[in-house]
């Protein structure tokens, strides 16, 4: 189990500006948060860091970008129409509705009358809307729940435009939506989140063999977030629980503070998807290999993680505590190609315009050399560290009057606090090679 | 006027794998479009140099990224309830609706039908859902029609998580949805669409100051996206077609190939939004001056980017035709640093494996070096570079026998189709700079 509580790290989350609970002001919108500076960057580094792994370095994954809304036959022969439900129950008396799976007992929470909730009704998750001036059941759209199903759609575009051999990967980040009747948990259980995935098309021949490569491909991932093994475990679905296409799911489970729980998936989800856009739209989905072998429908493997429970993950797994000079000290141990901020760089003294202009100049220098650089010359030098300690900023820079005599500054270590004394011109030398 | 069809941009497009209609495969779904593999890295490349121009070389500019889907009193603040509307006229014959400023006739375009509009009816645009298992009026919510109010609804946060010096801004790049009644002219005019945005915060006393300094700054932005001056003409709305909440607003219009029409606007909000949102919620939106000034509500400037409309742009700007060796010759002129291929690797022939292990050994290293290049042995050499000058690529780089003997390759320039012979090693150097 994880010993970080949930409540430091969104109380962390709100206090710094990482994620704030969504239309906080008209007293939230349950389920959906906003993300504030640091998080946004946070989110935006682990996408940039995945798409560097899974997508750039490989020749055979086409990333693609496709709408929320979608002709709503597309959910006919996905089967989430008909199957994407969770079971509830509704409170005769003050009509309440909760999750059947999740209601253990008789009375309902909302009114607390006894035996008041019927049979287990089906609710579909998918949220309703009507697209066009018409407001009737013809002009019936969804908000998509997955982002997979564009990926099904333009497999035929796909090989139109680039006819690439098999196998290859069609890719896709972005935001998919969930009507869950209880929201839950920070980041990890919303009703609007962030999905990547891939669709890796396959002879059917060969699905175990990818199905182990991409297994041990997404372990290296987590790696790359700094996640440590002994807190991911793998869970095989027995075929009960499986969704309705699957022949094999793996779930990624990571020790998240209120339960281990699922970070990211890996499915066989077979030749599911396209036969049945194959039916629906009537367009061959077949792939012809290009040595004259026979056509056919390709398999897929795929794998899915959850954007914003990589972000929840990677947060949880960095917070940190410590004592620093007696008093409780908190900092976010993050990779330094996750943090938000590299390098933070201070005046000693903001009163002083000569160590001003001296830490402006080193701020310049490294904000061209590095990028993700912050200036801070409000308050005193210890306040500065605790907030980049709690942003978890890897290295803080101070600008003192050795500075301006010997043309060093002081380098700050977040993990150890340990400081040394290094060039100006060395400062980037001294860094992580790993930004 | 352009000189462009759009329908030569629209066929490129789909041909190559840039943009294709959404949900192709059943009939689509009006007003939403696919973005392709080349597409989506043109947009991608489009939103890093947005952020690298406006947001990465400030330091006063805060990125954040918020829902789609908002509590729906943020609406009733802003206004969107009450104004977000478009006149719709249903015939009373086919119950058939139609824009009323659209719709010069009086016989209705569906069924032929003379006289059977009755008057203009007010249409709200916000796309309308309910979240949550309880299906009725309390629980409506609506997809967000634009980002800015998100920016608006955490002001507050960001000034408790970041004490800001004023002026400062709120970023946001995002989807948005309006309940078009006539999406047309491809990416134009859409229902669900991106935009990049700000909302930045001034005194009340310097808006005139900012208006004019960002009405440069956007005009500084278009070269970035290599759109001619010629082509960016301003419009400075009269207060009858101005939004309800401003007091001056300039379009800036692109001579698209349909029409000139808007790209970008710069409207100066006052203190409409947060005000608005100070009385709703109950919550202050003051700020109060570090130097002990009076507290103030601040005013806003906004510069807003239409994403896909900057993507059309730019393709109907980049189109090009002319004659090489006799025949028509289509390709793309796009500046090198949005062009999704930035170099193409060819061995002159397929079945020749030492031209195929050196182009591979050059392809490896580009690749390491500048990342979006490709590799493509498929066809004889002509229609390599005419598939190359379709989709933009700068340069191709042939590898034939010569370069066994002497380390040389065939560099093309797309634009002057010009080539001349290389050592591998300064293959980089012959490029660009601006990649």
């Amino acid at each position: 189990m994880s010993d970080v509580s949930l409540d430091d790290v969104v109380s962390l989350c709100k206090r710094r500006g990482f994620i704030y609970q969504g239309s906080e002001i008209y007293g939230g919108l349950a389920g959906t948060w906003d993300y504030g500076p640091l998080g946004a960057q946070l989110k935006r580094n682990i996408v940039s860091q995945w798409l560097k792994f899974f997508v750039d370095g490989w020749d055979d994954m086409y990333l693609i970008d496709t709408p929320i809304l979608m002709n709503p036959k597309v959910w006919q022969a996905s089967g989430h129409l008909d199957t994407f439900h969770d079971p509830l129950v509704e409170c005769s008396n003050c009509h309440s509705r909760f999750r059947a799976d999740q209601t253990d007992t008789k009375k309902c929470p909302t009114c607390t009358k006894v035996g008041t909730f019927g049979k287990p009704r089906q609710f579909n998750m998918m949220f309703k809307t009507t697209v066009g001036p018409v407001d009737d059941e013809s002009s019936v759209a969804y908000l998509r729940p997955e982002t997979a199903q564009g990926m099904f759609t333009n497999f035929k575009n796909i090989l139109d435009s680039f006819q690439p051999d098999m196998p290859f990967g069609i890719a896709q980040v972005g935001r998919s939506f969930r009507n869950e009747i209880s929201p839950r948990d920070f980041l990890f259980r919303t009703r609007e989140f962030e999905i990547m995935e891939f669709e890796y098309f396959i002879h059917p021949n060969d699905w175990e063999k990818y199905f182990e490569k991409w297994r041990k491909d997404m372990h290296s991932w987590f790696k790359v977030l700094g996640l440590p093994a002994d807190k991911i475990t793998e869970h095989d679905l027995k075929s009960e629980d499986r969704a309705h296409y699957s022949k094999r799911t793996t779930d990624f489970y990571f020790d998240f503070p209120h339960a281990p729980d699922e970070l990211a998936g890996l499915a066989y989800r077979t030749d599911f998807d396209l036969k049945n856009h194959q039916k629906e739209s009537g367009r061959s989905m077949e792939y012809r290999p290009k040595d004259g072998g026979k056509p056919f429908i390709p398999h897929v493997i795929e794998p899915t993680f959850g954007l914003d429970r990589h972000v929840m993950a990677v947060l949880s797994n960095a917070y940190s505590e410590d004592e620093v000079e007696d008093e409780k000290r908190i900092f976010l141990k993050l990779p330094a190609n996750l943090a938000p901020v590299k390098v933070a760089v201070f005046p000693l003294l903001k009163n002083k315009p000569e160590l001003v202009k001296k830490a402006r100049e080193v701020y310049a220098m490294l904000k061209k050399e590095i990028g993700a650089i912050e200036f801070d010359d409000n308050g005193n030098i210890g306040k500065r560290y605790r907030r980049q300690d709690e942003i978890g900023t890897p290295w803080c820079v101070t600008i003192d009057f050795d500075s301006l005599q010997d043309d060093t500054v002081t380098l700050r270590n977040r993990d150890t606090t340990d400081q040394k004394r290094v060039k100006v011109n060395r400062i980037t030398n001294s860094l992580d090679s790993n930004l």
